[in-house]
């Protein structure tokens, strides 16, 4: 659903307390982050620029709200005053946890990478989550470099406003590999989630029958990369050996995880000497450790298959989490985001309950 | 569900009869087609022997059930004779559709594939369809060289017994991209349905996050390729433009599918600009053109999710077909297939009428 151009502020104090799991931080430019890197690599970025992996990127994708830019002219969402007064606040959004989709973690020069990684954290801290106290934070890692990545988790663990390791939809390695483990392991020592953000590459093309025509299927698609990265942790024990560990998939929908777990649970009872870590059925791994984020719903044609589905996950309905992707061009309008015909008490959930608990906010 | 050892074969008089959209005629070994290969390929066979993109084999994925080898020894499967004795007859098969999951459609020497597609078929046509007049069989072409795959289509669509088109799992480039419309065009013409069983490979890994490490992420991935597929196809205008062409999906499942559409739809009500070809919501060709088989059959946890699927699909009831994969590993056993609670006029359909009816059998 497409925000509309209508602020109804007047509805504010009269709307319910929300949490947004997925609230956009943006940089206008690369520069913003100057601030926080060394000379060195100020220097290599003027004279170097980035460099990754390609092939995932559409010039539509990093599209933003044009009604949601700051006066000064930036880019949307790159402003903390200005996303308070033209969301946060209108929208009585009691807390919101920052996504910041930047090139790092996406570099194929790995000291780079881990350069920006940090950078961004820094960032982070001074220019949003000092000054907008409603806010919590993802922790930026370097990805593919899982050591610099495991000291920038021990760097900031103590700061609890960052309440989860960020991970791209598309890693290059399915999620499950041992090569994240180092990663897993550091997050859950801190009780710091990990978060999946919809799309990023790193050179796979998002669908695995090759490289697709349309921005429409790059779009569907994160909900199918999602479900391999979900199979993947499964398969390979990451949630048996880190019983702690939560995933939070944000931005690949949720209708196939019903059907997902009834054919992981049939596979396995094929195949369950193939993967001994395994101790039970997938589905029970998933209905403990996994939790999504509603943007973009995936809008039942029948508002009762809404209700089914929530049922045919089991505890969805304590799984699921409000998210607005804002400011991005397809967000969700809080108003709207969720079918009417949804009890209330199902909505608070939603809309609150389930972020509270799981952030313990 | 595994096919159980014991052979209920005092019922199969009583058992209602069926049509098995899934049933596998198999080689041997690649010398079975020498009889319909010119001695210049079997010479080329001896010195290079075949060679095609790698990555998607698994040693498991060509298992057979054992309890179902020949006396003579030859592959299960592999003999019209005893496919027959041990499975059509006991089971009370009407007909049963031929797909030969073989070497042709994924070699790299292109003229090497043509070769072995026309062998393919000569060969069903002499060892199978002639034997067995219960038998159809789905026409193999070379995939990825769309001229030799249309002249093989032309030089085979007066013999009625080829109902289908064989496409694998994960082609070149995904299903819906314009190389492949020479071929939709001549299945089309002569009302040949198009075909896309699970499973082969032409070098792309089969999720969109890299190379997985088991054979369970294997057996589970052909559900996200086809979504993949389904949407290229759809985004692509396929069936706008071939409105009479039918997909059918074959070992894909088919509990993804209402949640496809839903998020289908809400991306093209977002991005229709980017595919003007597209005159209807997607779930509209979805529902007008996708069969799908049974098997595996992602059992609901709770059998009345069973009946909910079918619902949400809207005419799934219409366009689901039983299959068995007979006599592969993991085949189902036509008397477990499907929930004992389905209504019988909903079985009914599943095991034979949707079959009789797309297949004008």
């Amino acid at each position: 659903m497409v925000m509309t151009q209508a602020r109804p502020e007047a509805r504010a104090r009269t709307r319910p307390a929300l949490i947004d799991g997925d609230f956009h931080n943006e940089l206008d430019s690369i520069k913003d982050l100057y601030p926080y890197l060394s000379s060195r690599w100020q220097e290599h970025l003027e004279t170097h620029g980035t460099r990754g992996p390609q092939g995932g990127y559409y010039p539509r994708f990093m599209d933003h709200r044009e009604d949601a830019r700051p006066p000064s002219g930036r880019v949307s969402g790159s402003e903390v005053g200005h996303s308070t007064k033209d969301y946060l606040d209108p929208y009585n959004v009691a807390h919101a946890i920052c996504i910041p989709l930047t090139v790092a973690g996406r570099q194929s020069n790995l000291d780079l990478d881990a350069a920006l990684a940090t950078a961004v954290n820094d960032w982070q801290i001074a220019e949003w989550l000092e000054r907008q106290p409603r806010l919590r934070a993802s922790l930026v890692i370097s990805l593919e470099n899982p050591p610099a990545a495991v000291a920038e988790i021990e760097r900031l663990a103590h700061d609890k406003r960052f309440v989860q390791v960020q991970f791209s939809g598309r890693p290059q390695e399915p999620m499950g590999r041992r090569k994240y483990w180092p990663i897993y392991e550091a997050a859950a020592k801190h009780g710091l989630h990990i978060m999946s953000h919809a799309f990023g590459s790193y050179g796979n093309p998002i669908i695995g029958t090759g490289w697709p025509s349309f921005y429409l299927e790059e779009h569907i698609g994160p909900a199918q990369a999602m479900q391999a990265n979900i199979v993947s942790m499964v398969a390979e024990g990451v949630f048996e050996h880190f019983p702690m560990l939560k995933l939070v998939s944000v931005e690949n929908g949720f209708g196939w995880v019903p059907s997902l777990m009834w054919r992981m649970d049939s596979a396995w009872t094929l195949l369950k000497s193939e993967v001994p870590r395994l101790k039970r059925p997938p589905s029970e791994y998933i209905r403990e450790h996994l939790y999504l984020t509603t943007q973009p719903v995936e809008e039942p044609h029948k508002p009762e298959h809404f209700l089914e589905l929530l049922e045919q996950y089991g505890d969805l309905v304590d799984h699921l989490l409000f998210a607005s992707d804002y400011p991005h061009w397809d967000s969700d309008d809080p108003d709207f985001a969720l079918p009417n015909q949804l009890p209330d008490e199902i909505k608070r959930k939603i809309q609150y309950e389930n972020a509270r608990k799981l952030y313990g906010l």
